[in-house]
């Protein structure tokens, strides 16, 4: 009998999803109105796997609903509602929740996604499953499969080391930026960095049907070179344009479907990915 | 030190929302062009609370969509997206989520809420939280504030021993007869049945401002009176007009706020709660 964790998280998604309506970007873009797409994600975040004891309620309520957001930025997308499942064991203490719900109010106000509804029930450890609503222009949502040979590849930021250095509970979403560079009409594909960089940039050779090489000494990095490949959890805005843009060039898409190469030399995937080989 | 189960669900929603905007109907109602509202809901569905292991992945498939069509439902809205976040252990079989999987295919086409996206993620028992998009013609939904005193009480099915008929699993979501309520233009307020009728037409007459009066004998019951007011997940509407409907009449609002009667004797509240009295 098969177990999830013999296929891995993004195998079994693609396994049950393959009879559903195409999913594959960081966000659903679906028909709303004459001027604008709809745009829906959802992210859970659950302890013991997402955040630890050490988290505070504010890094947890900031993780939590941040993650969404940089769904939205990776398609140039406005956030506009968020829902909010919460489940907790009944000891859980009230206050630490109050906490969190704080905190999604000042996110709100920076971020203007507001919290209009959700559900709280009892399961085994705390968990916040938050859905996102939003829009984008209709048509020019950025997706992962618009990436030409000879685009040059950029990031928002720094990669690596986002669990040591505590970056994933406190980063930034990259939602002005995700706006702006869809607004700028120049960039042909985009996500945002979760997974880390060598697996993420696969989900775009994937859908755009190229490959591509990345400059090791272009990337920009907190900790190792195999940090910012493989760490993920960095929510920096991966994309790929033929225009010159002021962030690090680090590749370039080349006409190899699927084939990356780090410095001319084909590497390998190995990063974080629920369930597989535990 | 406060923990949940000192609040109960009910109470520790209404002190985490207190700040965010109103909720308090079943579905979150937000602007979204001149013509529709947006409808947003979200429900969680959790393994050894809102099912056992007896429960077939068909069954929790169904419950876990149902859940939020019926929110729809008692809105008078109409269902078009949903996203899933499913939470699962690794020795989790993959089977079971495939066939999960394949019901919502059938609820597809049943009744129009296409899966669009959603996660999976670890987690120590399977859980469900299924997120609902949709619409309803502007300032139409249906809410929990419109009764006035002299309304008819209205349920649109029996009531009681839902978890113990296996109702709770197989539910039909009053879709259909939400929509025809809507656009009939005389009801007042609706809801639908998920915590037993005493404590969900309390929701009415606090929203309403209101008080109400049951009749027993056309209270239409699967089991004893007392499982039909306090049972819980019968997903029956429940709603108030001053028309005539063909449905059974199972009381009439009144001017007392909050005043809750059955045949003339005020009853107390002791519906199913998350964490209360745990």
């Amino acid at each position: 009998m098969k177990m999830i964790k013999d296929l891995g998280e993004h195998n079994a998604i693609a396994a049950l999803t393959a009879n559903l309506k195409a999913v594959g970007d960081d966000c659903a873009v679906l028909p709303m109105t004459a001027t604008h797409d709809l745009v829906l994600t959802s992210d859970p975040l659950i302890e013991n796997i997402h955040f630890t004891a050490e988290a505070t309620p504010e890094q947890i309520g900031h993780k939590a609903v941040c993650r969404v957001l940089s769904d939205f930025a990776a398609m140039g997308a406005e956030p506009q509602y968020l829902l909010v499942n919460v489940v907790a064991p009944p000891e859980q203490k009230f206050q630490t929740l109050e906490k969190i719900y704080a905190k999604f109010e000042v996110l709100w106000k920076t971020y203007g996604a507001e919290v209009v509804g959700g559900d709280l029930a009892q399961g085994p450890v705390l968990e916040l499953h938050v859905f996102g609503v939003g829009r984008v222009p209709k048509g020019t949502a950025l997706l992962r499969s618009g990436a030409k040979p000879g685009d040059q590849i950029y990031v928002t930021g720094s990669l690596g080391s986002a669990q040591k250095s505590g970056k994933h509970l406190t980063f930034t979403p990259r939602l002005e930026e995700g706006m702006w560079l869809r607004e700028s009409g120049f960039v042909t594909s985009m996500m945002d960095i979760s997974d880390g960089l060598a697996t993420d940039l696969r989900h775009i050779l994937k859908a755009s049907m190229v490959g591509a090489e990345l400059f090791s000494e272009n990337v920009p990095m907190v900790g190792s070179l195999e940090e910012a490949l493989y760490d993920g959890e960095d929510f920096e805005l991966l994309f790929t344009s033929s225009e010159t843009f002021d962030y690090p060039v680090i590749g370039k898409i080349t006409d190899c479907p699927q084939e990356l190469l780090l410095d001319g030399i084909p590497i390998t995937d190995k990063a974080f990915e629920h369930f597989k080989g535990e």
